[in-house]
C-alpha cells in the first residue's frame, strides 16, 4: 500500500521530510486487532513537531522507530477484524480514538481511556494513518452513522476530541448566568466554542488576536468577542464585573496566554489548560486566597468521542477542512508549516472520493 | 472589657507589639449581631503576619484600622443577640466561623461561605477575639454540644477548618487503594491527617522534616512516614510504584515544597494547595500530558465547621494546645514568634477556667 | 388595599369561593421583611386545591387561617424593606421565590432552600400575592433586569421553577446521545422542555394526549412527539431500541402515568417524579435487577430561580399567559376550574399595565 | 473434573437437587478466556432460587440449560489463559467478578460493568464455580495479594460486592453528622455495615429482629442497634429528631421492610433498595413533597470489587463462613434451605486446604 513516512528528524521541516512510498500492508496479529481502510486522516501541528524531532525523546527514545507512518487523526471503513472483535464488522464506517487501550487496567475500567497503563498511539509511537490502511484495535474504533464521511470528520479524532473533553468536564461549572472565556479560536478553540454552545447555557467570550478568527467565532456561537490587543485582560474583567469568568479555557498555553488566562479567572473559578508550551507561574497565596484551580486536560475518552460524533451527526459541530491527496502529504506538511493551510488539512488516499 | 490590640505594624514583632488594655464593650447594632463571651481564642501565625504589616495592604489599605483587636479563631458562649437572631440563645456554647457572611449572595446561597460578596473578618478586618467579648453575626455561630470546652476547640475555627475543608473536598478521589500524601505535619497538617482518617479509607503518607512530628503523625493515623531529607520525592515515588499519589496535600506551599508536591502527584491526580508563600512553576505541557490538577483551598464553609465539630465531639479529631491568660497575649505572640510555643496557643480571658 | 381571599373550603369551588375585598396593608415587622407591590400573580391548580380544602390538613391544620389571601407565584417591585435588608432597594423589579427561608439551617446553608427547617409559604400558609401588596423576606426576592415585566414571568416563580429544578438536576445524566422523555406538555412540562433544550444536548421525546400540546411542544424544542394513545409506552421503547430513555420526567404523576413512566425508563436510568396524585407501585426486584432510580423533585432553589431568570431574559424560556384584573380573581378561578383558561392565568392589580 | 450440577427445577429443593458428578473440564476457546482453579465458591440464597426454578424464565427461558454447574461467587488461582490475556498469569490468586463483560459497550467503557450489553453470568446463565475449574474471562478476574485465601473471600464476589457497591454510592450523602440506617444485618448487611464504617464517618443504625445479629452488628461497627419489633420505625424516628435518616439501606426488600425503610428516610434523603421480593408502594405526593429518592442497586463494578479486596486485605472487612467439601454441595444446599447454615457457606474442591 501507499504510506507517508518520516525518515529522519530535522528541525527545519524541509520539503521531502515526509516521503510517500510503497510499504507492506498491516496484518491482523492480535485477536482484537482492527484494520481500517483510511477515508481521511487529519494533519496536525504535532506532525510538524514529530518531524522536527521534538517528540523523539518521548515517542522514540531509543531511536529505532524510523522510518514510520505518521497520522493520528484517522477515520475510514473497517477492512478486516481479529477473531475476538465483536463491536464492528467489515464495511462499518468508523472514527479512531487516538489511543489503543487495554480495557483491563483501572483507568480503562473507569472510563478514563487516556490514562490506560498499556496504551499504544498509532501515528505517534507506531505506524499511523497517512496510508491506505491503518492497524488499530477493537477498543479504539467508534462505529458511525454511514452518512458521515470520514474525510469530513477525521480531524475530530484528536483535535476535536481534546476540545470537546475540556468543554464536557466544565459543564457542571457552567450553569445559566456564568461565563466561559475561550482563549484562542483556532483549530481546537473553534470546536471548543461549538461544544460549549451545545452543552451549556453559559455566555461564551472569545479572545483572539485575529479579526477573521473572531468573526468565525461569532458564527460558531460566541456571545462576546475580545480582540487580543494587550488590553484584553482588562476588557474581559470589565465584561465580568471585575471578577473574571467562572471558567477560562486556554487553547494557547504559551507566550503569556497562560498568565492572562489566570488573571481572567474568577475567585472559586477554574483555569483549564489545553494548549501548551509555556509555564504556569502563580504565587501559592493567589491560589489559596481566591480558591482558584488549574485543571489539566488530555485528549479525551472513547465515550467523549462517541458523544462528539452525535453532535457532529446533528450538525451542532462542524469542521472547516482543506483536502489533499495522500500523494501530496509532503506538500500539505509544508503548507501547514508555512501558514498556508486554511482550516484543518485532511489527507485522502487514492480511490477515496475527495 | 479587656482586649489585646495591635497599635502599630512592625516587621520585627518586638515585645509589646500587642497591648492588653481596657476597651469599650461591643454592642448589638444590627438585628443579626451576636455577641460572644470568649472562652478561648486561638493564636495563629497569621497574627504574627498582621503585626509585621504583611496583611496591611489587604486588610487595612487606607491605614485606619489601628489600634484594633486581633484573634480570628474564637469560641465561647452567646452573651447577647440581635432582634432577628433565631438560631442561638444566650448561654449557648458556640464556635465562630471566621467569616461573617450575608446569606444573600449567590455564594452564600450555594453553601460557599468563603466566597461571600459581603463578608467581614473579625480579627483581620475588624475587632476580633483576643478579648472578653467578640461581636460577630448569626450566620457565623455554630451551636455546640455544651460538653465541648471553648478553649479545647477554638483553634479549629480557622486552622482546623482549613485542613478539614481540603480533606473533605478530596473525599471523592480517595477510594480504597488510593494514597494521599500530606506534606507538613504541623498545626494544619495534623488536623488534615485526622480528617482524612475519619473521612476516607485511603493510605496516608506523611512527609515532614521533624522526627517528632512524624511520630505524632503516626498517632494521628498516618500509614506511612517519610522524612523530608532531600530524597523524599523519590521515597514517595517508590512507595507508589513510581507513579505518585492520587492526592497530595501541600500544607507548606513554599521553599520548594510546592515543586516536590507536584512531582509526587500521580497522572490524573490532584495537588491541593493549602500552605502558601512560594510560587507554583509548572510547564503547561506537564499539566496536559498527565492531566494533573492544582486545586486551591480557602478556609472552609460553615457546614464544614459544623461537620468538624461532630468529629471533634466524637473524639476523632483532637488538638494539642498550650494555654495563656489573655493578659499574657504579648508573651504568647513572642513565644510563637520564637518557636517556643508547643501545639496551638490559646488565649483565655480572666474568669474562664483554663 | 385590595386582595382576593378565601373564606371557606368547599369541594365544589363555587362562584364566589374567592372574594376580592378591602384589607389592611402588610407592614414591616421583622428587620428582614420585604414588601412587594405586585405586578402579576400566577394562578395555579394548587389554588383550586386550596379552595377545595385538599391542603387544609397540611397548611391549616387547626383551621385558623381563614379568611386569607392566596397566590404563591408572585412578581412585582420592592415597595418597602426592613432595616436589615441589603440585597434589594425600593423600586427594584423582583420575582419571589415561593419559600421565605431562614438562611441559618443546614439546608439553607447548603443551597437547598426548599428543605429549610423554618420556612414560611406566602399564599399557602400565610397571606399571598393576589393583592396589591405582598409581605415576604430578603432571602426570597430575586432582583431582576428592569426590562422584565412581572406579569410576563410571575408564573415562573413556582410552576416554572419546579420544572427547571428537575431539568437542572438531570443535566449530568443527559450527555449527547441520551434521550429524555417528558410525560405531559402542560403548564410545567412546557417549561421543562425549554429548560432541557437550553441546558442539554439530549434528544427530547414529548408524550401527551393532546395534538395541540404536541404541536406547541415542537415549537418549544421537542425532538420527537408521541401521542399518548395507549400504545405510547411501546412507541417510546421502539424509539429507544427497546431500552427506554436515560431520564423520564413525569409531569403527570397519576392515572397510570407513573407506571408508564417507569416502563419507559432505561436500565441504569432515572424516573423523575414531578406531578402527583397516584401511587408508584414497583416490585423491588425490578428496581434492583435494572438499577433504576425514582427521584423526587420539590419546587426549586433560589439559585435555580435566578438561573431560570437568566434564561428568561435571554428569551430561551417563555410563558404563554392570559391576564385577568385582580378584581376578576374569582372568574379566573372558575375559568381554570372549568378548563376555559388558555396558558397560565395571571392576576394584575389595578393600576398596573396589563 | 468434579462439579455440582442442577438436573431439574423443583420448588421443594429436595435432597439430591444438586448432584456432584464427573464432567468434562472447560477449555480455552476465546482468546480472552481464563480458566480458574477454584479455591472456594460461595453458596448463596440465589442458588436455592435457581433450583426452585424461580430464575428459569430469566436465565433459562428456552429450558435448554440443564444440567449445568451453579456457583457465582468464585475465587481461586489462574489455571490457564487465552492468547489475548495480559492482566493475569497462571498461578495468580484471583477473585471473579460475577459478570463476564465485553469491555466494548458504552457501559463497560464508563466503568458501569453490570450494565454491559453483552455480559454472561457463570453460575447463572452458564457453568459456574461449584467445580474444580471455572471458565470466565480476562475482564472478570481481579488479581489478589497471594496472602489472601480464596475460601476466605469467595463470598465477597457477589454478596459482598453488592453491599459494598451500595455503601460506596452513598458516600457523598454520608458526611459527618448524618445517619445511615441498615435494615437487615444478615449476609449482605454485615458487609454493608463494615463498608460504611470504612468509607464514611456517618452514624450507623442497624435494625434487625435477631438479638444475635444485632450483637454481631455492634462488633462490625454499628453505632446504634434497634430491635425490629414492630415499633422500630418510631424508634428510628426518635433517634433522628423525628426526621429519619439521610440514607436508609434496605437489605430485606420484602414483607413490609420496604415500607418501613421509606418511613425512616429523611426529607431530601434516599432509600437504597438492595434486598427484593416485595413491592414499593408510595404516593407520588409523598415523593415530591419531601423530595426523597428510591435508588436501585445491582451487584457492583469490577473496580468496586477491587476496592473491596483492598479493605479485605487491610482487615477492615471480614466474612463469617462455614466450609463444606465440594462433595457435600447438596448437604450445604439443604443446610442453607433449612436455616442450619451459620455464616456464609463455602464449597471447597478436593485437594484445596479447608
Amino acid at each position: 500500500m501507499k504510506a507517508a513516512r518520516v525518515h529522519k528528524y530535522d528541525e527545519s521541516v524541509p520539503a521531502g521530510s515526509v516521503v510517500v512510498e510503497e510499504v507492506a500492508e498491516p496484518r491482523i496479529e492480535d485477536p482484537l486487532d482492527v484494520i481500517v481502510k483510511i477515508g481521511g486522516a487529519g494533519l496536525c501541528r504535532t506532525d510538524i513537531h514529530i518531524v522536527e524531532g521534538q517528540w523523539q525523546p518521548i515517542q522514540d527514545a531509543d531511536n529505532t522507530l524510523l522510518p514510520y507512518i505518521i497520522g493520528h487523526e484517522n477515520s475510514g471503513w473497517v477492512e478486516e477484524v481479529g477473531s475476538a472483535v465483536t463491536n464492528v464488522e467489515v464495511g462499518d464506517t468508523v472514527i479512531c480514538h487516538p489511543l489503543m487501550t487495554c480495557g483491563l487496567c483501572r483507568a480503562c475500567r473507569a472510563g478514563n481511556d487516556m490514562h490506560c497503563e498499556n496504551g499504544a498511539f498509532p501515528g505517534i509511537s507506531q505506524d499511523g494513518g497517512f496510508a491506505d490502511l491503518l492497524k488499530t484495535n477493537a477498543r479504539a474504533v467508534v462505529k458511525l452513522d454511514p452518512i458521515l464521511q470520514p474525510k469530513d470528520i477525521a480531524a475530530l479524532a484528536d483535535a476535536g476530541l481534546t476540545a470537546y473533553h475540556a468543554a464536557r468536564k466544565a459543564v457542571p461549572l457552567l450553569y445559566p448566568g456564568t461565563k466561559c472565556v475561550v482563549m484562542g479560536a483556532g483549530g481546537l478553540g473553534h470546536i471548543g466554542i461549538q461544544s460549549l454552545k451545545a452543552l451549556t447555557a453559559a455566555k461564551i467570550i472569545v479572545v483572539d488576536p485575529s479579526d477573521k478568527a473572531l468573526a468565525l467565532a461569532k458564527d460558531w456561537g460566541a456571545d462576546e468577542l475580545v480582540k487580543n490587543d494587550g488590553n484584553h485582560v482588562n476588557t474581559v474583567l470589565e465584561m465580568t464585573n471585575g471578577a473574571g469568568a467562572e471558567v477560562v479555557m486556554d487553547f494557547v498555553g504559551e507566550k503569556g496566554a497562560q498568565d492572562d488566562v489566570w488573571n481572567m479567572t474568577k475567585p472559586d473559578g477554574s483555569h483549564y489548560v489545553i494548549g501548551y508550551g509555556g509555564k504556569t507561574n502563580v504565587p501559592t497565596i493567589d491560589i489559596i486566597s481566591t480558591e482558584r484551580n488549574i485543571i489539566g486536560n488530555l485528549v479525551g475518552t472513547y465515550n467523549d468521542l462517541a458523544e462528539l460524533m452525535v453532535l457532529t451527526a446533528e450538525g451542532k459541530v462542524t469542521l472547516h477542512t482543506s483536502t489533499y491527496p495522500l500523494d501530496a502529504a509532503d506538500e500539505a506538511m509544508q503548507d501547514l508549516n508555512n501558514g498556508k493551510l486554511q482550516g484543518r488539512g485532511i489527507l485522502i488516499p487514492e480511490g477515496v472520493a475527495a
